[in-house]
């Protein structure tokens, strides 16, 4: 299992390890117990405040925990967590202690009582900003207001989904087209 | 320019070429001129209806073709038009026609007016299906209508923007944790 020391992170950038798209883990607290599920289908919203949406769907055992918490830690998971990963996805907090039988280290965090994943390369802690589209989509609008990220490597390997039980792996990162950026736009 | 030969693709799998998350670009046709906009920040939503959900920024000349006409196509490029990606998210709609002065080509739709990108490996037409959360967020819900694909090759070599001017490139696809998922998650 990898152990990522991490430090603060600017919460505005978070978008630096959201946007490419890997697959995250969202963990939550509630009434004493915790849980972590894996997502895919999330997507950055804004900047400042640092809004992330995320589809959350009914069925999971994490969906009335981060409702009623209103909280919750979206952690990025690199390629050497893939089988966890998907035996999170797997399993249900309905009958395991994810944290317990995953070998799954919880953190606390600084801001929320939702647990950080220790073995992951990012963590970031959320607030639920706005319930309005969950009950048509299960789509969760949630503030970033901590940021936690591993001071090494800089490019994490991360894990995205595919669907059908394939991951695509994250290749080397490029700035040969930088140059092309009009500045403003960087 | 790479040219895709593409073929009909079903329309509820369009998650194995968005939920990894490459850059996207939107394509958008109103009062008989097109545009082309870049995108990094949208998720799926839903499986069947087929559903994506959006953030385009009002500052874009795109923003009020693709509210007006309520119609856009999501087209996926790969690493070889990188720096065309970057030329289309440097200008604007306003100053210039970014298919004819990019060698951009511009295909029709099957069922939507705004135009294909030929040299894109997949494009997804799509139609607005709640624009409710458009003041609020820029965030637009469109479903996909019809979905092309590239026949070959199986895996896209696309791009996933970091901020910054820096791109992810994408790696190798891995069907060797297919086993771990339990039957009824595939």
């Amino acid at each position: 299992m990898p152990h990522y020391a991490k430090t603060d992170f600017p919460v505005w950038e978070v978008r630096r390890f959201l946007e490419p798209g890997p697959i995250v883990l969202v963990s939550s607290a509630w009434k004493g117990r915790t849980n972590i599920m894996t997502i895919g289908w999330y997507t950055v919203m804004e900047f400042q405040p640092s809004l992330v949406g995320c589809v959350i769907s009914e069925a999971n055992h994490s969906f009335e925990m981060i409702r009623r918490s209103r909280e919750c830690v979206i952690n990025v998971p690199t390629v050497d967590l893939a089988a966890t990963v998907v035996r999170i996805g797997n399993s249900s907090g309905r009958d395991i202690d994810k944290f317990a039988e995953l070998d799954l280290t919880p953190r606390p965090g600084a801001v929320v009582q939702a647990p950080l994943v220790e073995e992951c390369y990012a963590s970031f802690e959320c607030r639920l900003a706005d319930a309005s589209q969950v009950r048509k989509y299960n789509f969760f609008v949630f503030q970033v207001v901590k940021a936690h990220v591993a001071t090494k490597p800089k490019l994490p390997k991360t894990i995205h989904y595919r669907g059908d039980g394939e991951f695509m792996l994250s290749g080397p990162a490029t700035r040969q087209y930088r140059r092309l950026f009009r500045k403003d736009m960087l």
